[in-house]
């Protein structure tokens, strides 16, 4: 291929499965974007791909988790989902909840199923069997090669709990706890570094829920004991439960500033949807959002870290991010509570309820794209994430009950990232179309990260064209990546979402009607490549140099 | 009969038992009070009518429950105190404490008796033997046709008990705790819907007393996850322990602002004796003092729903009230602790023993005969109340150990309310002769309420006279009630307590020493009536009208 | 002997084991302290003499249990430990922690040795086998004659497990958890009147450490709930880790302030050596620190009971206390953080490793002589105290695996005032030679306390000479003790430290490298008496009078 010639690459995709020749874009860009000057943010740590995967609705039961389905293995695991799962790329996976955690005993998820309690999980008015837990989940795991990022219960439980917890999970073999593991058959230490202090204990829907400084008080009780058992753990605190929180900052500076030098992470939770914003273009550009909330939380961290004197670092787990219909459960809430009114019950506890089964369109996919990039552009401060959730809960996968597994819009801008941003992530400038919005003054219609391997020469730029209404041109220069040598850089793969009805999206009937598609790249000779992204569209570029 | 005829009408009592004729009473009347203009309160709530069992004394074993005794049923409880529990009137009754709650495992009173655990129990010295739970009190609950008010430990135990105990007695089979009612004979939901979250929790003598602040995060949280269990419960937090404590009012305040919309109920206790009062002729005017307590605390429910511009309601659970000999229970915790200093223990810790058996003058039943005509003028706000308490201890019902049960002075106006007191209060405006007291300034003689039922064409009028002296009149105006027709107004019943020593008491003994007497009305042509109350003593009117 | 004479008595020591002939000291002496006009203070409680068994280290296995040892009795405690341990004349055992306490489950210690659980104890990284609890201490205090102060988990337990655990040792048969202990070979009630309520819960080390605020509450919570169970217990309430700790005087007030009648002591710890004082002269002063502590504390208790009108006194615990080289365990725990970054784990969790095994130089032993001096001229205040530890861990007494126990150079001090200093302290008025350092601007170089037995005619002097460099004269003089008779007055035996190398100590090869001499003491006609000690000495001097 000769600069400037238009190049058609492969699609990404893993095993070439997305390869969709390109779609007609008519040229009618109003105007263009120069994405340029990329500056160094940080190392891409592998935790920022990572996934969720609570107990509630068929995220577990009837999603991972399936005994008698064709393809579930000895533990009952889903191995259809298992691939999908490996072709999404989640590294590491957030369990057992979010809100389900705050009343849930570990104890009830181990140790021979026949003997496990039944339960009423409070969060989600739902019948919990613990057919599934962490001794299985473990398992899961494994077969994955994904890592477990373990929730402990801070609503009903405290501080004997976690250490108790901690030592069946973590401990080597020879005290009461570990031996108990042994017992049900895990013989080795599953050396789960990450541990989530509860979670959103700040929201007055949690089971538990406390004040900023009762919150602060009991994690840093728990760190403390938690790290005198393993200094090596990561802990992660409760941040705010949503940056909308009327606590929100007051929260973060008093956890903070109680427990700072036993933590490791604060977290973020964020979700965005259509009529969750002010305007459409509103939701379009929910990765501005985002980035704000980021740059807030780490200016706390920064701040504490400075009155501390400390040379220790707290970096920010945003541990629930994508889009969420979350009106639809409230909606489902209130009708239960007036329900309820009539009578004492709940009548229904159902088992593995269809809950939250969000059905994405290739504009929620877009938004989601851009909010991987906002995610790369600050991972110098935001070293671990969670898509939430994983398997039909608000998931980039679904299954059908005996049936097949699929993939949702919303798989496929984090597929690409998470198996092709390696190396350093790298914050562009970016000159050219601006948006106004009810909710924004002026923010740029196109977004973007470079991503680049140092080692291997490959690099990936991952765009997105925010824009309700305008397709743009957009030029992206990567010569001053570091080693980067112009004459030899070629495109390797290209993908990119775009559908002319932004409200398209897969079913379990047509799981098909948005993939991504290959698209028209023109290099040009200065380590530069030139696109046209319609509105509302995502892409990825792979390139290498010599 | 005819208008102007004095008339004795049958004397109120359940299967006309305490039919005895009218005393003479001389004509001295130092003045006349006219009682009119009735004003409706609100509808009357049949739980304003309930009393308390408590594991303390002989309230439990050896009062409701002794499975020797020759009326004892298959369950052990005595069905001679379970029909002078009908003929009390009693609708709901709190349980298993009071203090006794606040270091409860309910478990323990769960499952087959011979497993049970002994215990001691720290509030009031004793030895529980725990043959007696909540698996045998619903069956004393059903058998007696009575709701059960029950209250959950908050000093040794938290929300993880509680939201257990909830399981365990609401729950329908089908989980854990639910299964292992059934195992243990109760194959139904108890159904269960007033639940008292702990027991006078600022109260130091409580184990695990708390402060305000303390106590409102803990309700908080109870209260909060225990809706979501089941959101039609009616759960009453802990007022203050009484109007005379030293945080009265920011408690109440410090705990409706942290969790009103989670609560239904905050609660009111107040005890009166003679000695506990500036004189005698202010223990006769115990009511005021009960009457400013309440608008206290519904001013601060009040206050509290306007500053939230919440459109829901927090009512006044009185849920403990009556007459009270408490300096003899203060004394001898005083020599307990003198004796305690010589060594280490409490020698002592008896099963069962006679505990607060104080016995009720006719002077006491008048107080308790006016306090009820306090809480139904005040029934709008006043939506439950528990009279403490119910056998043997501080009771209505004596037992003797394999003898009979017996009533006490107290019994008599109690019963008269509960049973028809119906429809709605209304309460009067009385002119008539005023008392000045230590405590205070002026205030009236007599006092009365008036309830009438608009579809059965029934009214009750309770009327006591306070004077410690004084003879009075009364002229009870009824016209201005709804629908009533005064030319067809009839007197049906009729009831007086008086004595002319009003320290008169029912003992073992003799056991009809103060007993109601029919008393004479004189009826008048325009629905009124008139009668002649003696110093100290109260009297029922039942009438009716076409 | 005549009057003028220089007496060499026979040495202290029990059963004249330790009877060394005097050194002999150079007169040289640059000045002459006058010891006299002796104060009442108080009479000695017996407690003053106690002392610390923790579950760290080989303070209990290998130390005062191993079953194997050729003199190990039934329960695997060591004779020849609890010979030493008489001769010390230890009154009373703090135990099982410490920092252990704060994460240990006391029901893990009872019951049939092969169902105890393996823990891991965090406060000391160490396995914990649980082979010794409270089951088999007992039984040790039992055989050694010493009082158990038994200290519970506030850490990772509250207000429950307290009771519960009260309940096990203290009630009589009859209950479920005294019936238990029945059942664990123990029919009779233990009789534990003194209970620790946590340990150091201020300190940022401390598993489950707390705000004042928070500890006060607790404490107030458990301290009542558990003198309802037992009124005549004593509870000694944690105060500051130390003096120097930041909340120092706020925690004491706030705790005090919150549950002062409830409780009966308030604890000091304070450990000293030389690296960690400004300089060698003012480590052999710290003595005077301690006295500050005392007095400080004494003066928060007596503020306190003043703004509460209360006839309550709360005395001071001093329930740790000792020579304590704590910079080689703080260097250890740093390595062992260090080495944690590097993966997850603290890869070595040893039993019973040798932790805190310091080896005491004659300096060290002047030392703690010259602080139990300080505990005794301040035990109006300090009603109770506690040598930390016992056994091998910064300890008296040493021992090797299935080989000899012996005696380390701290003591003989201590010995000799646990079983000479009888009846009343009293505090000497002290002229003499004054010392100034970085630490203190001028005090004097002799510190004395005088005990006197009024009933036995028998007292005790207990001398100090913390001088570094000077060798002094110093002349007692006893003739104001009540009821002594200057003419009778004679010397019974005497006991004098000092080495020429102050860094000389007691080894596992060499365990007589330091002991006591005898020494030259020369009476004087008026109940006085005159002795030289040389720099860094101790003495101390028993007489009688008839």
């Amino acid at each position: 291929m000769t600069r400037g010639e238009t190049q058609t690459a492969a699609a990404i995709g893993t095993a070439g499965k997305d390869a969709v020749p390109p779609r007609k874009i008519p040229h009618q860009a109003s105007g263009t974007a120069l994405v340029h000057t990329p500056v160094a943010v940080a190392d891409i740590p592998r935790r920022l791909f990572g996934s969720f995967v609570e107990h509630m609705g068929r995220g577990v039961y009837g999603g991972i988790y399936e005994p008698d389905h064709p393809t579930a293995d000895e533990y009952g695991f889903r191995h259809d989902v298992m691939e999908l799962v490996n072709e999404l790329g989640v590294t590491c996976v957030r369990y057992p909840g979010g809100n389900f955690v705050s009343n849930y005993n570990w104890e009830d998820g181990t140790g021979p199923k026949e003997l496990r309690p039944v339960r009423r999980d409070l969060a989600w008015h739902s019948t919990e069997t613990n057919e599934v837990g962490i001794d299985d989940f473990y398992h899961w795991s494994r077969q994955t090669g994904t890592e477990i990022m373990l929730a402990v219960n801070l609503g009903t439980r405290g501080l004997h709990a976690c250490l108790e917890e901690l030592e069946y999970v973590n401990a080597p073999a020879g005290t009461a706890l570990a031996d108990r593991r042994v017992r049900n058959g895990i013989p080795e230490a599953m050396d789960v570094s990450m541990w989530c202090l509860g979670n959103e204990m700040d929201g007055p829907w949690q089971v538990g829920h406390m004040s900023a400084e009762a919150y602060a008080t009991a994690v840093d009780q728990v760190a403390h004991a938690m790290k005198l058992a393993e200094s090596g753990l990561q802990l992660v605190a409760c941040g705010s439960s949503s940056a909308h929180m009327p606590s929100f900052g007051h929260w973060e500076r008093t956890v903070l500033d109680k427990a700072y030098d036993n933590l490791d992470f604060i977290s973020c939770h964020a979700y965005y949807y259509d009529r969750g914003a002010a305007s459409f273009q509103d939701f379009l550009l929910s990765s501005e959002d985002m980035a704000h909330f980021i740059d807030t939380v780490a200016g706390i961290c920064a701040t504490t870290k400075a009155e501390k004197h400390s040379d220790h670092e707290v970096a920010l787990s945003f541990d629930e991010w994508g889009v969420w219909y979350s009106d639809v459960w409230n909606q489902q809430e209130e009708e239960w509570k007036a329900q309820a009114k009539a009578g004492l019950h709940h009548e229904e506890w159902p088992k593995a309820p269809r809950l939250l089964e969000d059905l994405y369109t290739v504009a929620d996919a877009v938004v989601e794209g851009s909010l991987m990039i906002s995610l790369l552009k600050h991972c110098d401060h935001v070293r671990s994430a969670s898509r939430a959730q994983l398997v039909n809960v608000i998931a980039p996968i679904m299954t059908e009950a005996m049936g097949p597994a699929w993939k949702q819009s919303v798989f496929h801008p984090f597929a690409a990232a998470a198996h092709h941003a390696r190396g350093n992530a790298y914050a562009p400038s970016i000159d050219g179309p601006m948006l106004s919005t009810p909710q924004y003054d002026a923010v740029p219609a196109i977004d973007a990260v470079i991503t680049w391997d140092d080692e291997r020469h490959e690099g990936l730029a991952l765009v997105v064209n925010r824009d309700e209404h305008g397709t743009h041109d957009v030029r992206i220069d990567c010569s001053s990546l570091p080693r980067i040598d112009a004459s030899t850089m070629r495109i390797d793969a290209t993908q990119m979402l775009h559908e002319d009805d932004p409200y398209r999206r897969n079913t379990a009937e047509d799981s098909n009607a948005v993939v991504p598609h290959a698209c028209d790249v023109r290099m040009n000779e200065d380590a530069s490549f030139t696109l046209t992204m319609p509105e509302i569209s995502w892409a990825a570029i792979r390139f290498h140099s010599a």
